[in-house]
């Protein structure tokens, strides 16, 4: 049983409409804001070597991360801390706070727990403009599929290539490049948290067509063999870059280095230089 | 170190403000809206015998009780989980579904996680006119203090009087309570989760006044002895009454049953039958 079955049981009881999106989205006032919850936690999410500070860091910036991939602007964090040791609050908090900061949120609430691990969920809001919200349905046939920075770094680390240990431990929200994109007015979006290729099929499940990339146009990390950076940036979970797709004429998107990596097909596949594109990359699993 | 501690913590990272309230708040459109998060897990939150339905509700209730705690209604739920085992996920998510369904809140958004041991995160939000908002702030010396329901009924259970089951296990929220005294006009409320004594103590840390309980007005839960039955009551937690302070002359607030069971006073002090009562109550503690 892995997340994406589990989510076929909740959409069962709270409605597909309900989990189509990286963010869930209510009115506010004349624009529209955006929230999403993340839970992480030191086993699967605080590698070893990460600072509290990191974890608080990386807390707020895979939330940030959510509201981004919508176009929005981040407002508003709320953090809950379970803590097996109570020395590690203050770092975890100040690590959140530092992330919410530089990229233009406050921290407005929170929870403090016990807990037998160290535990933090955070649930961000975003505001943006009803014209300019994107969501993970939208893409159409011809539009191309594009990305945000060099995916593959995250996972590149826990691979053992330790020069891209700030990917990981420091992920950098793409805030400020996800509202150029959605006032650009591109189709679809979500951040890559999962892998590009899970990332790909997620859009193809809400969307109905297809996606075709091209291995030679993916950027990839530096200084690892070919073959293995291919198969980071495919399948390597942990980075927090925006994944969307876009009319030809509205590309480049000015202030928002991307590279085009395919494009958009009428066919509910997603392949690579023609050939299927392994369903896999970050998912949780229970026995 | 007890939590109350940390929350000092906290306010010095994200300032006091931030942390003085049942719920934070932020405008939406000509209303207000108010945020709240909790994380509970299975260690502490959820006693053996406790379904995983029942995990779902209490979960969901704990956080609409909050908001119903600054008088206004329920709107959204978002709800993370964290999964030792995934068979549980349906049933606390209809548990969680079915509190919303009973006080006007839909889940809009949530998260998965495998962890090991049930952990649930719910943020709430709800929605009030800006004249109706209640804070803990706001008592004033002459006001009466009074609390809905029946408090101890929780902590009675634990302390092994089983026929309190419905009272720990399917928390009630006062969500219909709490907007009537909104509307009404009570100067300061807040649930008492952690028991009146530390409720009053929070109450009395932000508004700089005191309060002098009769232990003869308090309600008591029934079929205990009558000095462990005020123990309960004073300082019991669990229970998800509303404790609020209202000018006389607004008392009582049609539809809503309460017992007055003191007076706010000038002194900064929080006393029962003129004796100091003691700080103790609910609290999560760390060596």
């Amino acid at each position: 049983m892995d997340d994406r079955e589990l989510l076929q049981v909740v959409m069962g009881i709270v409605g597909k409409e309900n989990c189509a999106d990286d963010c869930a989205v209510f009115s506010c006032g004349d624009q529209v804001m955006v929230i999403t919850t993340d839970m992480l936690h030191r086993t699967t999410d605080f590698v070893p070597g990460m600072t509290d500070w990191q974890a608080g860091w990386m807390s707020a910036a895979v939330t940030l991360s959510d509201i981004a991939s919508m176009g929005a602007a981040p407002k508003y964090l709320l953090i809950a801390v379970g803590l097996d040791d109570w020395k590690s609050l203050e770092s975890v908090m100040r690590g959140a706070r530092d992330c919410c900061t530089q990229f233009g949120a406050a921290i407005i609430g929170g929870d403090i727990d016990r807990h037998n691990e160290l535990t933090v969920v955070t649930t961000g809001l975003g505001l943006v403009d009803q014209a300019h919200l994107v969501r993970r349905t939208g893409a159409r046939p011809g539009d191309l599929v594009c990305i945000t920075g060099t995916p593959g770094q995250a996972q590149a680390w826990l691979d053992g290539y330790h020069q891209f240990e700030k990917a990981l431990f420091e992920p950098q929200p793409r805030v400020r490049e996800g509202q150029l994109l959605g006032r650009a007015g591109v189709s679809a979006m979500m951040d890559d948290s999962d892998g590009i290729a899970l990332s790909l099929y997620d859009l193809m499940s809400v969307n109905g067509c297809g996606f075709s990339l091209e291995s030679r146009k993916l950027p990839l990390p530096a200084g690892i063999p070919h073959g293995q950076a291919r198969d980071l940036a495919l399948y390597g979970g942990g980075d927090y870059e925006l994944i969307y797709t876009i009319d030809p004429g509205k590309f480049p998107v000015e202030g928002v280095p991307s590279r085009i990596i395919g494009t958009v097909v009428p066919e509910p596949a997603v392949t690579v230089d023609g050939s299927p594109l392994a369903k896999r990359g970050y998912q949780h699993r229970w026995e």
